[in-house]
C-alpha cells in the first residue's frame, strides 16, 4: 500500500506547508502515514514510532558556529575576571577575542576546555537560569533573530505532523543536554526527558538543608557519532524507526534506524541538506566545524536516505515568529 | 483546598480499590487530584506532573532477593560448563550452588562480577531475548508465579491513577535498565524512555553489514541512593514531585523529589512499607541483602514521607492475573 501526499492532502489540511512538493515531502507523509494506518502492511504499534532528530543543523541553524560555541563565548567574558590565566591561554584566548573558529579548531581536548569552564561548577538549577537568561537576551549575528527563532519551520511541521501520527519525538544531539532542554519543550514541543545529548556528570549533596545536584568538570558521555545509538539505547531503549539528522555526526544513528533491521519495521532516514547560501548557510563536505556531511552523503543513496534540499525543498526557511508545536509527552 | 478521598470515590468509582481507608491511600488521591485540578492551589502544569517509582520492593516483590538475582543464578548455571573454574572461584561457587545469600554477602565487587559474567558479552538484541525467555519461564520460589505476577496490585492502581491525572510515571531502579525494559511495559504500563536504571556500557559496530550494540562488562552506572536524583536529572531532566520507594537505596530520590523545593512544587513521598510476613514478606531495618529501609524510616515523619502498610492498608497484595495498566507515553 503506498500513500500519496496529494491522498492525505485533499483529506484535510497539508501537515508539511513549508515544504514544497518534493521527493522529501512525499517521503515523510507516505512513511508517517502509512505505519500509523491499521490495517497498512507497514503499520507499527503506537509504542514503536520513535523518531529521532539530531538538532544542530538539523531543528536549528549551527552556522557560523554551534549556538552553543555563542553561549560559551559570551559566557567566558562574564567570567574572564576572575582568570586572568584565559588571556594568554588558548583556546580561552581566541575566544575571548571573538575568534570562535580558531577556539574551535583546537579540537576536542580544546572544546572540552572550553564546555568545563563554562558549563561546570553550579548547581543544575543554577545552570538553567544562566541559560535561560542568556537564550532570552542572545541573537544570531547573522540572521538577527535570537536563537531560538533561528530554527526550521519545516522541520517544526515535520516533528507535529509525526507526533500527530502518534509518533513519540527525541531530539538525540552532540549538543549539551541540559542546554537544550532549556528551550526544546517551549521551542520544539519536545519535553526534557526526551533530549537525549552530551552531558557532564553531577553529583548528588545537601547543602544548608536542601538537596543539589552540582555540575562537575568532568565529561559524561559525548553523545556524537557511533555514541548516539549507544545513547539511544540507554535513554529510549527501542530502536527508532525515524530519524533526521544532517551530518557525519549522524550517520551512525541512521544506520541504526534503517540497515539491517531484523525485526522487519519499515523505517525512514532523512537529511538535511544546507544548499541555501541566500536564506541560510550552503555547506557539506568540506565543513569542518560543525555538520560535515561527506561519508553520510556518500552512502544515502544506497541506503535510501532521502536528501531534504533546503533550498528546493523549503518554501520557508525561519518561522516568522516562534510557533510552538504541540507538546507530546 | 483538601480534596478528600470519599468526594473522588463519590464521582466515580474507586481508583485504588486494592487500598484499605487509610492515610496513605487519602494521601495519594488527595495529591493527585489537587495538583491536577485548574484553580487548586496546589496545580501543577501537566508538563511537570512526573511520578518517579523504585521498583524492587516497591512495585514487585524482592524477597528472598532481588528477582534480576534468581536471573543471574539461572544464567551462571547455563554458562557453568564454559568456565570449570567458577566451581573453586566466589561468587560463583556459591552462586552455583544455590546460595544466592552468601554469593550476594560478597558485596558491590562480588555482585559486579556475577552481572558482568551474565549480562555482558552479547548484542542489546541477544541479552533481550535471553531474559525475555527467563522472565516467561521462571517462577518465584516462595510465592509459586511468575516474576512478572510478583508484583504489588495496589501499586499498579497508583501508577493508573497518577497517570489518569495527567502525570508521566517512571521507574528509577537499582535494577539493570535493559532486564525492567523487557517487561515494564507490558506489566506496569510503562514504556521502555521512561524506565531508568542500572547500566553497563556498549559499542556500535557493524557485524555482517548490519549494526549492532555489543555489551561490554564494564559498569556505566549503579541507579541506586545518592545516584538515584543524578540519574533523574540525566534521563527526565526535571524534578519529579511524587516519588514511592521503600528502602534507603530510595532516600535521595524521596529528599530530591520533596525537601527544599525552591519552586515551591507540592510533593509526595511515599514508603512501601513491608509489614506483612503472611501475605508477602516483613522486613525493613536489619535486612540487608535487598532493601534494607532505615535512614529513610528515621526520616519519614520529619520529612512528611507517608508509610504504606502493607499488612494494614492493601486488601489484596498480588493480582489475581496480571492486569496491565494502559501504556502512558
Amino acid at each position: 500500500m503506498k500513500f500519496k501526499v496529494e491522498e492525505v492532502m485533499s483529506a484535510g489540511s497539508d501537515p508539511l506547508p513549508s515544504w514544497n512538493d518534493c521527493k522529501a515531502k512525499e517521503a515523510i507523509i507516505d512513511f508517517g502515514v502509512r505505519t500509523s494506518t491499521a490495517g497498512s502492511g507497514d503499520y507499527v504499534p503506537v509504542n514503536e514510532r520513535i523518531a529521532v532528530f539530531d538538532n544542530d543543523g538539523t531543528l536549528w541553524c549551527e552556522m557560523p558556529v554551534p549556538v552553543q560555541a555563542f553561549f560559551v563565548n559570551d559566557r567566558l567574558k562574564v567570567l574572564a575576571s576572575l582568570h586572568p590565566e584565559w588571556q594568554r591561554t588558548e583556546p580561552f584566548k581566541s575566544m575571548l577575542a571573538g575568534d570562535i573558529k580558531t577556539a574551535m579548531a583546537t579540537g576536542v581536548k580544546g572544546l572540552a576546555e572550553l564546555g568545563m569552564a563554562t558549563h561546570a561548577g553550579m548547581t543544575t538549577d543554577e545552570f538553567v537560569a544562566i541559560a535561560r537568561d542568556w537564550l532570552s537576551k542572545a541573537r544570531h549575528p547573522k540572521l538577527n533573530r535570537p536563537y531560538t527563532e533561528a530554527i526550521y519551520q519545516p522541520m517544526l511541521e515535520v516533528l507535529a505532523f509525526l507526533r500527530a501520527r502518534g509518533f513519540t519525538t527525541f531530539i538525540v544531539s552532540g549538543g549539551g543536554v541540559e542546554f537544550m532542554r532549556v528551550f526544546a519543550e517551549e521551542v520544539y514541543g519536545v519535553p526534557p526527558h526526551q533530549v537525549i545529548g552530551s552531558s557532564i556528570k553531577t553529583h548528588f549533596e545537601m547543602r544548608n538543608g536542601r538537596p543539589i545536584l552540582f555540575r562537575e568538570p568532568v565529561l559524561d558521555f559525548f553523545d556524537d557519532k557511533a555514541n548516539k545509538p549507544v545513547n539511544i539505547n540507554k535513554y529510549i531503549g527501542r530502536r527508532p524507526i525515524a530519524c533526521f539528522g544532517n551530518s557525519d555526526g549522524d550517520r551512525e544513528m541512521l544506520i541504526w534506524t534503517t540497515v539491517g533491521r531484523a525485526d522487519g519495521r519499515p523505517s525512514l532516514g532523512v537529511i538535511v541538506h544546507h544548499t541555501d547560501a541566500e536564506r541560510e548557510f550552503a555547506y557539506d563536505r568540506q565543513h569542518v566545524l560543525s555538520g560535515q556531511l561527506d561519508k553520510a552523503l556518500n552512502e544515502a543513496e544506497t541506503n535510501g536516505w532521502i536528501l531534504a534540499d533546503m533550498k528546493n525543498d523549503w518554501n520557508v526557511v525561519f518561522p516568522g515568529a516562534v510557533r510552538s508545536a504541540q507538546v507530546s509527552r
